[in-house]
C-alpha cells in the first residue's frame, strides 16, 4: 500500500497550503516535495523552453523539499526527470484560492502541473481551497490555525477512496475544490464556463499615464451541477477533467464551415 | 462583410509572422493589432493578475499597433476591454512554430490567446506555421523571402470560408496548423496526445553546478487522424477545440472510484 507521491503546488515550496497537503499525504507513503521556489499563480500549464532550470535542495521545518526555479509545469518535469521519482501519483496543492470553471483549468498553475503530469501517464489530482480574506497588507495570504482541517480530511477520504477503487478510467486529472466554509458532502461536477466576469481597471501612475489591473466580480448565477454552483452551496467539488481539447460535437460543422476547400 | 478583427500573438508584436497574417487579414475588414511587446511562447494562456499592465501605441512599417506589457491572453484582454475593441472574430498567430497535440493546446501563448476569447464568447482562430530551421546564431527565426506566402493563402481561404459559411457550432477555437512544405490539402483532425517525448538534459554551469533544459525528441509515430500526423504528411491541419474539459466519459467510473464518500 507504500505509495510513491509527487507534490507540488503553485504558490511555492514555502506555501503552508503546500505542507498541508505534505502532512495528509504522509500516511499513503514517500512523498516527494518538488515545487516553485517562487509564487507562480496564474501561470497556468506554462513551460521554460527559453531558460534553463535550476533546482535547489531546502529545508522546510526539518523536510527536505525541492525548489525549483521555474513553473508549476516545470516542477513536475524536474521531479520525474532530474530527481527521477517515478510516482505512483501526483499531487498538486493545495492551492489557497479556489480553481474553478473553464477558465481556472487553463490559466491555473495548479492544476497546469496535474495536467503536466498526466500528459506523461502519470495520475494526477489537484486540491484548491477557496478563501474569503485577502492577506495581509502585503497581500500574503494568513494562515489560521484551523483553516487547513477540512483541507486534511478531504485528501485522506479522497486518496483512501482512490488507493482502494483506482483511479477512475477515461480521467486525466480529478480536481477538487473545498469551500472556505464546508456545509454540504461530495459533489461530483462539470465544469462552469466562468467564473469572473472579465474586466480591466484603469489607473494613473503618479506622472499621469495609464496602466491597468485585470479584474472583475465573480459570476453570480452559476449553473448547477457545475464545480462554481457546488462551491456556492458550500459543496466539495470533485471535478474529472480530460487533457483531450478535440471539440468532437463540432466536428461535422466545422466540416461544412470549410466545405468550398476540403478535398474529402 | 466588412468585419472587425483582433489581432494578437505570442511571439510579440514585433513578429514577421504577426505582419504577414495582418497583411492577409486586411482584406476582410478593419484590424487591430495589440500583442505582447516581448517574446511569450510557451505561456500557455497564463494571466497577469498580480502586476498591473502597460499598453502603448507603437508603430511598424507605418501601421499602428499596440504593444502589451504582459502575455498573450493579457494582449486579448486589453483589447477587448481597455482598447474596447468589440471583434467580430480574434485571430491569433501566425506563430513561428506548429503548435499540436494535448500539449501545445495548453502551453502555447498563440492558442491561450485565442482560447481566452473564446471564453469571453468571441470566435477564435490561431494560426501556426511549422519551421525546420533554429533561427539565427541569436536563435531568431529568419524568416525568408518565401517563408509566409502559403500562410497568406491558407488565412485568406479560411477566412473566406468561416464568412461565407459562418463559425462552426459547437467549436470554441480553431486551431490551424501549416506544415512547413506543404504536400497536401486541409485535414480537420483531432489533437494527438503528445508531440515531443519529454525529458530534461542536465549541464554543468562554469562554477560546476547543475542546470537543467527540457528538451526532448519529437514523437515519431503519431496516429492517423492527428494533427500531429497530418503535418508529418505534409496536410494543413484544423482542429476543432472546446474549451470544456470535463470528462464526461470519465464521470461514471469517478463515481464508483469516490463511491464509499459520495452521499448520491
Amino acid at each position: 500500500m507504500e505509495k510513491r507521491i509527487l507534490l507540488t503546488n503553485d504558490d511555492g515550496v514555502n506555501s503552508d497550503g503546500l505542507w498541508a497537503a505534505y502532512e495528509a499525504l504522509l500516511p499513503f507513503g514517500d512523498v516527494l516535495v518538488c515545487a516553485p521556489a517562487t509564487q507562480q499563480s496564474a501561470v497556468g500549464r506554462s513551460i521554460s523552453i527559453f531558460e534553463p532550470i535550476r533546482a535547489s535542495q531546502v529545508m522546510h521545518n526539518g523536510k527536505i523539499a525541492y525548489a525549483v526555479g521555474g513553473t508549476p509545469t516545470d516542477s513536475v518535469i524536474i521531479g520525474l526527470h532530474a530527481l527521477n521519482w517515478n510516482p505512483d501519483i501526483v499531487i498538486s496543492g493545495i492551492n489557497i484560492g479556489e480553481n474553478l470553471s473553464f477558465e481556472s483549468i487553463m490559466t491555473s498553475g495548479t492544476v497546469g502541473a496535474a495536467l503536466e503530469a498526466a500528459n506523461q501517464g502519470f495520475h494526477g489530482i489537484a486540491f484548491s481551497l477557496q478563501v474569503q480574506d485577502q492577506g495581509d497588507k502585503f497581500g500574503h495570504s494568513i494562515s489560521s490555525p484551523g483553516m487547513f482541517l477540512p483541507v486534511h480530511k478531504v485528501i485522506g477520504e479522497i486518496m483512501t477512496q482512490i488507493l482502494k477503487h483506482g483511479f477512475p478510467e477515461g480521467v486525466d486529472v480529478i480536481n477538487v475544490n473545498i469551500p472556505s466554509h464546508v456545509r454540504g458532502g461530495y459533489r461530483i461536477t462539470r465544469l462552469a464556463e466562468k467564473l469572473f466576469v472579465t474586466g480591466v481597471e484603469e489607473r494613473l501612475d503618479p506622472r499621469g499615464r495609464p496602466y491597468y489591473w485585470i479584474n472583475g466580480p465573480l459570476i453570480r448565477d452559476a449553473k448547477e451541477g457545475t464545480d462554481v454552483h457546488a462551491i456556492a452551496q458550500g459543496e466539495i467539488s470533485v471535478t474529472p477533467i480530460t487533457l483531450d481539447c478535440t471539440a468532437y460535437s463540432g466536428t461535422e460543422s466545422l466540416r461544412r464551415s470549410l466545405s468550398g476547400i476540403l478535398s474529402l
